[in-house]
């Protein structure tokens, strides 16, 4: 009789775009005139065009394929080496960080690096994370069994939650039981705050001494515009022993839909094995990639590899800037209204604290219903983010203007 | 201490790959005028270009991603209606079999969907592979704690092997103990034999007896080119209620390099909860790509659509019959030295036997020395796949016509 991984059915369903899908559905229907203004600053999206620099790449590489001279079939399983060197130049050389050419992993997206990477631990792993926090780390590790069962108040009882609040200044302290592995995501999804060199390099000694991993999703880095924040945890002394580094070109350079990622993982990194031999993640990752996976299509990394090109870098860092002075727009405005704002200097994510002590969804309806704006509920991303809301700057210049001249409705 | 997934140090090196490049690199530096004529008929992969339909539709892609007005962002995660609705019309709805929206997932890899795909089942589900094998179904299952450990004659102790020979016609026989998933492969790598619609009722027939899953790969069901064999599962009668497929456009459409597949969890697939309620595997295929996964890249999902224009179904059908005149020259080619050849007729592997009981790598080293051919030694694939070897037809007419004037020096 076959059987059921018995892990998802402790899963929630998707509870919180379900439900936000579900109140967006009930105004529309009572308010068919004002759903048609409707501003949505929720999901995480892109809406600029790609570079043109990607483009043309892209038509050259699709113009290769329709030739058999040119033509490439299955390429390297970890990428081709025209992008993994673009990246070591340019993502880590720059900083003065040397990566070996078979520590860099080309992927179709960040979200499958940090949700199949947990398969490379033993179940009985201890894992950390942040709360508030992107859901994909919890909900992989509670399908693996890591996450034990999920209590009354939301939470897994084998988790280990590390909190960031106002009271905090968004800073996880460091946990007070041994954990083996730590989700830290800077640039925060969803807080939109960071943390300094210091503030970091207090988890990388946490890790090598109490042989932790870091798993550290880097997704936003490219939004850092305050010097003193490090933009690749490599800038931290010893994190090439301790930490593994996701990236993505999704929202450096408007990929969501085009598909390309990478991740860091240095040899130095080691874990126990069985015997208690020390075996390196390095390897370990390459065995599931070249086992589970395929590489990534080839026209797409000719698109990612022409992001470094000098006309490549000038246009999406045109385009961030683009993001990040909606994120200032939106930001001014709310604080305009008295209302008390986090993240959006060095993050597309605004982080907003509830006024009044309404709770997320509470704050979710009065939105919706008085600035006719879609965000999304803090409480959806774990415990700490009750009473907080995250908006985000990735709408077109004129939406967030005319979102942010709605505020006053809610002021 | 962050410890490693203790299955993963049962698993052996990539030996395979590895030892054919081992042995291709020391004959290339013993003898460097004849290494420049060797000619590789080894690895699956295709070697024509993309059809001028798929090319054309994948430029009009990235022009929409130029665009701010026709840009598009995150896609579903399950793939695009556009795709999804060509699939069910034309690979589905033309032999009557009628495939709700949502049980059709578009992927990047039949090899990422096919290693991904065990992780919906319990650890302690017992697994049945035909032997000879696609080594990807072993190795997931290995890393996953399915399959125990590795004997010495090459066997994992907790997998069950149907073998499949000359003496069984290549018919794999039902397992004599009850097993939970079943991986069936037709046409097969490697040996390029097909199962006729009653032998393939038999499986259908034994899962439904036995409560077990049969998870099908019909990754090369372009190349059936005789009547009577089935070209989907769900041409078998009750196969929708046990059988999950997986299909490519890899080698149907030579998107080995531009990565786009799909996989049909039809619901009426359950399999045992914790509690002995019944769970659709549809809904634990949804959770897990809606958790682990972000979609296909836009315009390769624009470029496999093009596959269903008449120009694309023309464009390929061409494609796919070179490989196939390709096929036949190999088989002749080697009948005519009186080998003993199989497959070859539905399906781009010509499976032969080494002559004189030679074993796979023998006949590997000959074939190397003597006609300068690069093949893969059958052992490679399994215990019952010693005493065979593997030869490609994706390789040009003009290398694989020359290949076959070699074949007199082995004859």
């Amino acid at each position: 009789m076959a059987k059921a991984n018995p892990n998802y059915s402790l899963l929630q369903g998707s509870y919180l775009f379900a439900e936000i899908a579900r109140r967006v559905k009930e105004f529309t229907e009572a308010n068919p005139d004002a759903a048609k203004e409707l501003i949505r600053l929720g999901i995480g999206d892109v809406t600029q065009p790609l570079a043109p620099a990607v483009v043309e790449a892209m038509h050259a590489a699709v113009d290769e394929m329709a030739r058999a001279a040119t033509f490439r079939g299955y390429g390297p399983d970890y990428g081709y080496d025209f992008l993994v060197n673009a990246i070591r130049e340019f993502d880590y050389g720059t900083r003065g960080i040397d990566l070996a050419y078979d520590e860099v992993f080309i992927s179709d997206g960040s979200k499958c690096d940090v949700g199949n990477f947990q398969e490379l631990f033993s179940d009985d792993c201890v894992v950390a994370i942040t709360d508030p926090v992107y859901p994909v780390y919890v909900d992989t590790n509670a399908m693996a069994g890591r996450a034990g069962r999920l209590n009354d108040s939301g939470m897994w009882d084998q988790l280990i939650y590390l909190p960031c609040h106002e009271e905090n200044g968004f800073v996880p302290s460091l946990p007070a039981v041994p954990v083996d592995i730590i989700y830290l995501c800077y640039p925060n999804n969803p807080t939109g705050t960071t943390l300094t060199y210091e503030q970091l390099k207090v988890w990388v000694d946490y890790a090598k001494e109490n042989d932790a991993v870091i798993l550290y999703d880097a997704a936003y880095r490219a939004y850092i515009t305050q010097p003193g924040i490090p933009r690749s945890i490599y800038e931290v002394e010893g994190a090439d022993e301790v930490a593994v580094e996701f990236c993505s070109f999704s929202k450096t350079a408007g990929f969501t839909g085009t598909r390309c990622a990478y991740t860091v993982v240095p040899h130095k990194i080691t874990v126990a094995g069985a015997q208690g031999e020390r075996l390196e993640l390095n390897a370990l990752w390459k065995r599931r990639q070249s086992t589970k996976f395929n590489g990534v299509s080839y026209p797409v990394q000719r698109g990612a590899t022409a992001i470094y090109t000098p006309e490549g870098q000038k246009q999406t860092e045109t385009t961030v800037a683009y993001y990040m002075q909606n994120a200032r727009v939106i930001g001014e405005g709310l604080r305009a209204q008295g209302l008390t704002v986090y993240g959006g200097v060095d993050a597309p994510y605004i982080w907003l604290k509830a006024p009044q002590g309404m709770d997320s969804w509470a704050f979710f309806d009065l939105l919706l219903n008085e600035a006719r704006i879609v965000g999304t509920p803090g409480a959806g991303f774990g415990p700490s983010g009750e009473g907080y809301f995250r908006l985000t700057a990735f709408n077109t210049r004129e939406n967030t203007l005319k979102a942010t001249e709605r505020f006053a409705r809610i002021g």
